[in-house]
């Protein structure tokens, strides 16, 4: 199996998604925050490119919530921001949320045409590395798996990058890599011992912590809190799938 | 002082090149070469982005050698390929090269706008962080290193990237990086016991591995065997400058 990393949403990646596993992640915090609502019952999750597009999908769902940040905050007229605290049951449970992040939701519509899309962050670790290798094990179709890091307007996110690392170093046997996701790995396990702490003085974590975030930094760092698998589903992700 | 590590010659960075020190990476072999090749007494490399800017070149430089690759292998017609080994003494003695590579001679003509551009390899790691220290301290104008891997056809490449991060570390205190930056001085360090078994088995070090230029790849991998600085002016790489 071979496992190609690629470092942001607008990357070049060898070959096509076809037969592939797309696993979008954006640690800080888009693909935390989904697992998080769908975590405590929201019916799916709507992925915007734009806040234009966002509008649009509320036009068309509006009974849904809006979500969201840009630079890292809430947008105007939006009922959510992008901190995983903000989508707790109260809010979330039974309703879809359009959500329009920075890097993330430009990642998934990336990932879109592969076979299929998982959500990836630490949060839900163990739960995608074993939902994943099921698929693979069920599906002989599946002929690789291309990891989306969400990266930060284009450039490498060390969070993201680190999280592909435990996903490649958990998955484990049998798989080629290219080089990022050799460097990924190497990343991952010369910080485990303190993930938190290297998480914190990446560019994002530093981002983050300036603007009151650092709680989310915090819990975004957390391993395996959650064991929901958001899935894309015609254009909405949800968790788990019949396809 | 700020150090930005970009991943390839086409990513995006942050700010200008205005004030700042560009340090372009080809390990695999542009960089290394072009080092070897001032070592040995080459006059300049002339750095041309395609093959027809190579030969229009020649055209105007009819005494110059042609030499670079497609795919790591010779081009048609040219005197030498990408090889280190085919710079020796005798060949490029007092000569002009137009040398043209997939990614290195991108990243330089990148690079170029910079107030200060100088070719970096593991070859030549010591002298070339002595010199841009030496510029910094009296060129107070200066505000920043921009370190340009030349990546892999737009792709991350872990040999370049391990280089910078070996720069990085050796260049030492008071200095801020972004992510890539961050990751390339961990991915350095723990690499170091191994440098070269972890550049063999890049994809980078494969592929000339497989080719048949093992010898290559364990030649550019050494460290601080030469002493030139290669330095781009007026559009030629000749060794040290006067400006």
């Amino acid at each position: 199996m071979y496992i190609e990393v690629i470092p942001s949403a607008q990357s070049h990646y060898q070959g096509s998604l076809e037969n592939k596993i797309a696993i979008v992640i954006d640690v800080f915090r888009a693909t935390s925050t989904m697992a998080t609502a769908l975590a405590n019952g929201a019916a799916a999750l709507i992925p915007a490119a734009s806040v234009e597009e966002a509008l649009a999908r509320k036009r068309e769902n509006p009974e849904a919530l809006l979500g969201g940040e840009r630079q890292a905050v809430l947008i105007e007229g939006f009922d959510l921001g992008n901190s995983p605290d903000e989508y707790t049951v109260e809010k979330v449970k039974g309703k879809k949320v359009i959500i329009t992040t920075t890097n993330g939701t430009m990642a998934i519509k990336a990932a879109a045409p592969a076979e299929k899309v998982r959500m990836l962050s630490f949060l839900n670790m163990d739960s995608v590395v074993r939902k994943v290798d099921q698929e693979i094990r069920e599906c002989p179709g599946i002929d690789g798996i291309i990891i989306v890091c969400s990266g930060t307007e284009e450039r490498f996110d060390l969070p993201d990058t680190l999280c592909a690392g435990m996903f490649i170093e958990q998955f484990g046997r049998g798989i080629n890599v290219n080089d990022l996701g050799l460097a990924a790995q190497m990343l991952y396990n010369s910080s485990k011992p303190n993930l938190l702490e290297t998480l914190k003085n990446t560019e994002h974590g530093q981002v983050l912590i300036t603007l009151g975030f650092q709680k989310d930094v915090e819990y975004c760092s957390a391993v395996n809190r959650l064991s929901v698998v958001p899935v894309l589903r015609n254009g909405e992700i949800v968790w788990r799938e019949d396809r």
